[in-house]
């Protein structure tokens, strides 16, 4: 029985984590960690769990929480575990996390884009991002840190990697166009996250300048083997969960001038993904929605040819939530521990 | 290995019977009715279940059903089954219907309110109301025909029944005020349906004729020992799932003329609730959200004494398409066939 | 032209009343009264006024607002504005006041429910309780200080008054279970309101407790000429406007023991708003929907008499944030400079 | 007094029509034409014009009708109105047609992007794309026919002229990435439109080939001066109202290969934008909300630099229902006849 402890239980992502590990039959939650809550019983947080979990919230101290636990979930603001992680901790613990700290290599860009100081820089090296469709292989049980990857740069990765990963379209067209429920807020009091201010409502946000966008830059950049740049839009819809991409980028044209054929592109699609659980290429004309995969760790993806234009309009869909965030740190920890890779993930999509 | 088979399989409450149905590791399914869908795959009518469901959908075709599986699950509009049941099938396979068709004694009731003439009556007396928490002693291998109870009607019996039971309440003061999600109107196309008239909308339906009231009485009614009339008044709210009930009713008092103490309620659910896995009676002061039950079996319940109207106000919440439908389906299936009650339906709530 | 202030011109009945006064021919805003963004452009915190609103948000300053304008609206939390009236400002300014400090003539009963020691009792007796369809009598130019009902409360009211008044119901019977949108919580940043907590989800609260239980009591009882005591339950629906309440009383039966008909209920409500343009009573058999009064000052009522139960369901809807709040309280100041009642209220619901 | 006539009066956007104009001071609903509810009450389809619409609907007798009004608004499905208008008719009534027949120029772009073949063609030539902003000069007592701009072509093509006029982007580079609410899908009962199927949902429709691209692309043409096409992608948002685009174009560098300044940006579309009552340009960094336009015929703008991949993001909003249908259709009204352009327009927008 792998023992867990998480740190941020009672945000959204860390609810999600306690929903996930609660059905995965390797695992026991030892400390559910959460500064705002210390002493109160989890399910007073979060009510759906009365009777279900009865642990009270405990502080984030990380030291004594190495002592008890095989792994570490950190669902917490950025900057929180790159302040204290330590050489000792990680020779007692394994850790995945969710925050940004670890994800980008480049610790200067870390440091411009999150504008914060980077307090550990000697582990982002060892960190793997832990987007395990793409770096399986790298993950094991020697593995000791994770650096979950973000909701936005999960669904915007997977929905193109295959056509840069094959040099199939021109890098410097690509334009993601991004639409995220509203749980990728946060659970966090602030006006603009009220009822009344995001239903009925559409708004792009963070234009030009959201976090994710390096990220994504980054991990699209060791696909296509050069540097790339990009133009991310995330927007905010009225819904819970959820997030769907739109990508759009300029085709490469063959030797004599013509577009590749569906099936070409769908072969590309396949040879990545076919053997995937949790990526499903869907049929041809069939566009992914959000609801499709709600509650489960499932990435919908599709693709549309437009032959006036020359480029290829790519979409993907999943839930922010799970494969966003509590889903993919489970995918990992179970690789970390040498579990299958499913395991406690057989979620299937709740409709409607 | 059951095997099972479900007419109106792509209506909501099919949809949700084919989710939970997945999960079921005693349970195999083997036919997906939709006459609507006939050759049609069903994953393309329910796209989260691409690559996961592969089978096509099929006809209505019961006496071949019959011949190949274990347990029938009818989805269907009110009358179909009644119109084609007979002793042969019954003999074959067991039945759990979803439609209102034998939930009522009294064939007259059941003619007066739903308004149409009932083509088979001579099962009425036969078939087990299938509310688990209270019929449970009638269902065994031996049931062959379970009526499943309705989403509101559960909701409205289960919240009031410990004190209708214990004969607490004034039984002709009881009013029922019920609130459904938009799951519950079903899957028909149908203009008062629609996104923009459903949405940033609330208002009654059905009000005094709504056809889950003589439901409510005649098993209220049972538990009281004598026959009742009860107001009972749905609302249609802009959301998928949930149903919360709000009941009224006055207190009888006490010799001395006061009113029972918290205490002394809270004992009285707890008689009744206290060892159901699926009633959850909550702490005082907690009020039920349909948010925390969505996706799973539970009821929440909860109440509180006025002290200056002497009445109690009695509440209480259910996901009307699991508790409210397939959920209570296959907890009676497993009844039926001896399974643990709640195997399959280890659903956490998931929230937000 | 009359020149208004506002205090609270911030939140959402602040903010309403901005919209409806701009289309006012008679009324110039002169004061945007807003602590919390004192100095801030009023279009910059809410931008639906950019272009049309040019002023910046000052303080509270009663007394230089007095000296500027000729009607105060105090859209303000309870207490504020009792805490600072005085005799000097009542002889320079009318005031209408939407928040609960005047609307209770007995102040201990206001003590005991809002739980706060009233600052200026002695001007409750001059305050009228501004519900127009009952009291305009009492408003006239020398009326100085108005007590805006509450949202819930007047659509509470309204729906029950005729039989009320009429003596065709048995007090001691009457139900008001009340479903409000998400505005009439306030623009306040707290996690109960944020959007995922509220969406997909419907609750009670304040059951038994909620503070707009005394006033519906106090005014119904005028209209009874006796005391009531009613159970009033508030619930928290996934939408941004709208009040439905649904009122359940027993019908005093005649000399014969029989129900009064539809036609004698019909006329009684006719009697008290055939002439009234705000109300209407809508056909038989169509019930009430928030959407249907969205954005304008009506209250749609019915009712449906239960030969069953013999009890009378009364329906009634409006927007909590025009009827419920800024309407009505422009409605006031109207009646209080001899306009035209609906002078600046001819705003036409709008769907979807 | 202008006498209208509305075919098509109880679709959303014939709902929305007949809201504008029964608060237009110079115009009167003289048919409510409507042939699915024909000699039925208007006020029984759309419940919120109770006591204020006492019309029947009637049918679609265009001849009859053009004896009567003075203008025909055609808020019909494609084809409707070319496979019925003659000269006679234009001779005795002025019609603005909202649906997409008189949109495009080349008739044989509109057979091939529609799917029907036009009846009319004749007319097309003399019909003036009622884009007011943009044909205004062209608009005239003497026009006779107008063709109402699409919903999702208003908002994209308004968002982005300026800098096509201006020749400030690569024409080969625009993308449109497009969201709206559902009521711009009409009050069909179809399936796809249920409430629970779009709640809680986002999905990309007719990608690469949905009908409103051909308009955007010609009217930009025109204001470019030669052809171009571009990629249209409309969104589904769990809304009721509004259209968000966020466009994506190239910037052209300056001789000195910089890019403009935001400042230079800013200039062009005050040019065009700054004496237009209806379109806003937001201040730096504002980002357009749909629901800070919803009710009113505003359109928001605004745009953002991208100094890393050199192109800009302009985005606008507005309500499909207003500027984007029945708003406009008045606005161009207000044209013909000679009126001040805003007459009956002054509709503030609503919020929350």
């Amino acid at each position: 029985m792998i023992k867990a402890g998480i740190i941020g239980a009672t945000g959204y992502a860390g609810g999600e984590l306690v929903r996930i590990l609660m059905g995965h039959k390797n695992v026991e939650i030892q400390w559910y960690g959460s500064r705002s809550y210390i002493d109160k019983k989890y399910y007073q947080v979060y009510q759906n769990m009365f009777q279900i979990v009865e642990d009270v919230c405990r502080d984030d101290n990380l030291e004594e929480l190495a002592q008890q636990v095989d792994v570490i979930f950190t669902a917490t603001p950025q900057g929180f575990l790159a302040g204290l992680l330590t050489e000792e901790l990680l020779q007692k613990v394994k850790i995945v996390d969710l925050s940004a700290d670890y994800r980008i290599k480049d610790v200067s860009v870390y440091e411009k884009w999150y504008k914060i100081e980077h307090k550990s820089p000697q582990f982002i090296g060892e960190a793997v991002y832990g987007l395990c469709e793409i770096n399986r292989d790298q993950i094991s049980s020697k593995t000791r840190l994770i650096a979950n990857p973000g909701c936005y740069t999960t669904c915007s990765i997977l929905t193109a990697y295959p056509l840069v990963k094959e040099g199939l379209i021109e890098l410097d067209t690509l334009i993601v166009d991004a639409k995220s429920g509203t749980s990728g807020a946060g659970r966090g009091a602030k006006v603009p996250n009220l009822y009344c201010e995001v239903n009925e409502n559409i708004k792009a946000y963070g234009v030009a300048s959201h976090r994710h966008t390096p990220e994504i830059e980054e991990q699209l950049g060791y696909a296509a083997g050069q540097q790339l740049v990009i133009n991310f839009t995330p927007h905010l819809v009225p819904m819970n969960r959820g997030i769907l991409v739109t990508e759009y980028a300029g085709l490469k044209r063959k030797a004599d001038g013509s577009l590749p054929a569906y099936e070409e592109i769908k072969a590309v699609y396949d040879k990545y993904y076919a053997r995937e659980k949790f990526v499903r290429v869907l049929e041809q004309g069939v566009c992914p929605e959000t609801k499709w995969v709600e509650g489960s760790n499932y990435v919908d993806v599709n693709f549309m040819i437009d032959e006036r234009t020359g480029r290829i309009i790519m979409m993907g869909a999943l839930d922010n939530l799970v494969k966003g965030a509590a889903g993919q740190a489970v995918q990992n920890m179970n690789l970390l521990f040498g579990l299958p890779e499913s395991e406690g993930l057989e979620l299937l999509p709740c409709f409607p």
